[in-house]
Order: C-alpha cells, then structure tokens, then sequence
C-alpha cells in the first residue's frame, strides 16, 4: 500500500532536483522560497525565481494539505466526505524569449478518510510562436514517457489536455497541450498503485529533459520589441484561461491555500489589445491556425 | 408604462453623449466602432479607444440583447423563464497617468417575457494611488446625483459597492467603491418604474461631470516609471477581480456575447510580481491600507 506521507516526500525530492537544474538551466536568478502553513492544516514550499538569463517569472511549488473540503468542492468530487489530503508539485515557467514556450507540469495526489484516492496531473506547453518540429519533438517525448508505463495513456490523456486547455471564450487552445489525466485509479488504468505512483513520478522527472530540449535552440534566437509585445498579447490569453477555467487555481481559491503560490503561475507582464487581427500568413497568424484540438503532433 | 425599446434608445443616446466628450477630453485618440449581432438574438456597438493622450484604453459600449437564458443565469435568476431582453451601457477606462484611477460605469435594464424586470448598475473608481481629497469629492458628487432621486439609495449603493468589488481572495476592495445597485423595482425603492428609470440616466449623465473631475488635475502630474510599474501591478488585481468575480462578465461569457466587448475592460498591460511588498509608508503601502470595506468618504 501507498502512504500519503511517503507519496508527498517523494514529491518534495523531485521539487528539490527540479529546482537545482532550473538554476543551472537559467544561470543567473536563484530561486525565492517560502515555506508556508495552511490555516486548514498543512502547508507547503514555494520556490519562484525572476528576472532571470532564461526565465522572466517561474515557480515551482510543492504542497500537502489536509482538512476539511469546501462544500463547493464536495459537491463536484461527488462525495460527501470532510476530511480530504493533497499533495502535489505544479510548476509554471514564463520565458524572457517569445520564441521559448511557456511550460507548465503538475504531478498531483488526492484522498479522502474515506478511501476514496486518485493521482492527477500532466505536462504541457504554450508556445507564443508555433515551431512545428518542436511540437513533434515535444509530443513524442511525451508519447514515450507514457509507452513506457502503459501504452493507452498518452492518446487519451492528450486528447484530454486537447479538452482542457481549451479557451472556449475564445475558441482557441490554451498551446500545443501535451497530456492531461486526472482521477487515475487501478479501475481505470489497468496499473496497481505502485504503477500509477511511477508513472506519476516518472512524469516528473522528464520535466527537466524535455524543457531542456524546449529551450536548447529557442533561448538563442533573436526577437524583435514586436515579437516581445506578441509575447504579451498571448500571455493574456494564459492569464484568462488561469483565473476563468483552471480547475487547480480554483481548488486553491476556494480551499484559501497561499494566494501567491496559486497566482504564481501568472504572467509577469501581460497586454490585452483590443480587437487584434495578426496580418495574414504572418508568424503570429499562422500561430493561431495551429491553436486547436486534434493535431496529430506525433505523426507529423 | 416603460417601453424597452424606448430603455435602449435613450440609453444608446447617453452612450453617443459620453463619446464625444471622451474624444474631446483625450484630445488625441477617436473611437474605434464595431456594431455587432449577436447570434442568439440583438447585438451593440462597441467603441473602443488606444493609445490616446488621456486613455491608455477605454472602452464605452452599448449593447441590446435578446433571445433564450442559459440555464446557468436562469438558475441565478431565480426563474424558469426562457426568453430575456437586457439593455446598457459599460463603460471602463485605463488612463496612461498612474495618478489618474480607472473608472467603470454600467447602467442596464433587464426584462423577461413574464414581467420579471428590474435596473441595475453604478459607478465606481479604482486608483493606482488612492487621493483622499479627491475619493472624497467623487463620493460626494455620487450622493448628491442618489439624492436627487432617492435619499436613502447613496448609503445603501455605497455599502453594495463595497461588498461587491471585493477581491476575496486578495483581501482587498477593487478600488474605493463607489455605488453599485441590482434588480431595482418600484417595490424595493419607493419609486415609479419611470423614477428608476430616471435615476438610471441621470447615473449615465453623471460620468463625464465625474470623470472630467477626477482627470483635471491627476492628468498633469509628473510620473516616474517605478511609478508606472505599479500601476501595471495594480491594474492585474483589476484583471483578477473582473475574470473571477464580475457578474457583467459571466454573463457575457455565458450568454456568447461578443468576446472583444466583454472583455474591453481588461488593462492594456499589467503585470503580476512575485510576493511583491510596498516599503512601509510608501504610497504604495498607504494606497494599500486603503482599498478595503466601510471607509466613510463622505464624512471625511
């Protein structure tokens, strides 16, 4: 049997491997931290860094909370228990490089007293400018990270980032997705918990290969002030579908976690112009023509 | 009796009243107009202004929509009723001058076919640097514009402003309020449909004596650029505040309302900083001990 405790140390330490290659990666910022109590019960350890060589604004959060769920909450988990624990890492880092995508992974574990437990989480990537072949590249590392623990998980659970990175209000994926899973129990993956627990792990440590193999040429390239404010107007989009749609902020909001852990996945400087339309062919529009469901990424 | 189309006539009117003297307040930029149809039913004219003299961005639209009630807003509305007409006016500016606030202005009318109707709106104001002398005086011009109607409405609209552009999950009020009012009927006012009606214009009427008020000597005044920066950090809690909890949003969101209206209200650029504190008795820090419920600007 899996131990809670144990699940949330596993966590931490890949936070903490995380972290040292993130400081690497950037080579100038050193991460921020702050440990934190929850009023609720538990807490956590936020690292943020800015103003770096790579990154302009990234954190990399771990927690694990306990006590009492919202009513809100109960209600969309189907369950009439009180007494819940969670314990993940989720990670956003905004890029100072238009050409670099935004990247964002979480690794999650979720249970109640009453036995009711599942894993969560996902990888994915919000390019401000589309390079095709890094999208297939990016895809395909996915695609075997998933092979590699069962071979079903990486359609569906990119069909599902697909679903769920999506911007209705503005008819428009969030980035490329990658992969989305959620309420993952031996029932529904054919995996013992052991198994799902790996595979969870192993999705945590490919953050660092696969957003250095993201960043490798992109960091690089040069950028014009305009690709620099195209950057903006994209951000805003990843700040709307944070704060309208992301179900994570939203247990965060309603479950009063540390405010600046849950928005640090925000922007550090965002444009909304009003009625923009890219010039035809441009970079920025044919960027937008690939911000939609079902692109077979790994076939390309 | 009132007639709705009649509502949205003179309320389209006021709107016209409001451009011209924007444009000839900005001095620089003219409105960009989109006259739009909504799918559903009924559509609006948006005009949008960037990069002005004055506005940074500012948006003061009209709309005059009709059709079928979601489900959502039909349960939040207490009723069955399927068929809805709802006119108005929003109007929300995002000055260039950090010393300048941002100001928000909606007035509406909402029917349903059942007799079920009622106005709603307000004005409120949210500075990068709260002004004491000039929240006062903005307060003050409000109470007398309810006065004129209703001696009870500035107290109980100043206390509903307070309570509604709160920023929960900040722990602080958007701005320094204003007046804010819903679901208003001769019933709960002691006024005739025709006086609410009446009071309704005459907050539309009231904007540009208020704005020209506030702008006059604010628009002048010399700024620096970390006094730029925090109006970018103050202008993200707008963003928050208006795609977490502003119920004119939502409604648009979920009625597929015309996108780049709804949200033309969204700042022309902010940012979100990491775990950002003011220095003690900075004015950001004195700004801060004042966006918070109860504060009595009148009485000052």
């Amino acid at each position: 049997m899996l131990d809670k405790h144990s699940i949330a140390a596993q966590y931490q330490q890949i936070q903490n491997t995380i972290c040292q290659s993130l400081q690497l990666l950037d080579g100038a910022a050193v991460f921020e931290e702050e440990n934190w109590q929850r009023t609720g019960g538990g807490g956590g350890c936020s690292r943020v860094m800015q103003s770096g060589n790579l990154i302009e604004k990234g954190g990399v959060n771990f927690s694990a909370v306990h006590g009492y769920l919202p009513d809100a909450i109960k209600k969309s988990f189907n369950t009439d228990n009180d007494d819940f624990f969670a314990t993940g890492i989720s990670i956003v880092l905004h890029p100072h490089n238009p050409w670099v995508p935004i990247i964002h992974m979480n690794i999650r574990y979720f249970e109640m007293d009453n036995g009711l437990k599942w894993f969560g989480g996902g990888i994915d990537v919000t390019p401000h400018y589309v390079i095709p072949k890094d999208a297939s590249t990016f895809h395909q590392h996915l695609q075997a990270v998933c092979n590699a623990h069962q071979k079903t998980f990486y359609t569906k659970f990119k069909a599902w980032a697909d679903d769920y990175f999506y911007i209705k209000h503005r008819n428009e994926t969030r980035g490329i997705g990658g992969i989305f899973y959620d309420r993952l129990t031996p029932e529904n993956t054919d995996l013992s918990w052991a198994g799902i627990f790996e595979f969870s792990k192993a999705i945590g440590n490919s953050f660092i290969p696969i957003y250095k193999n993201l960043v490798a040429q992109t960091r690089n390239l040069a950028f014009t002030p305009q690709q620099k404010q195209w950057q903006y107007q994209r951000r805003s989009r990843y700040a709307e579908f944070n704060l309208v749609y992301d179900s994570g902020t939203k247990f965060g909001l309603e479950t009063d976690g540390r405010i600046e852990s849950i928005l640090m996945s925000m922007p550090p400087m965002a444009a909304w112009v009003y009625n923009y339309k890219p010039l035809p062919n441009s970079n920025e529009a044919n960027t937008m023509d690939l911000l939609r469901k079902g692109i077979d990424w790994v076939g390309n």
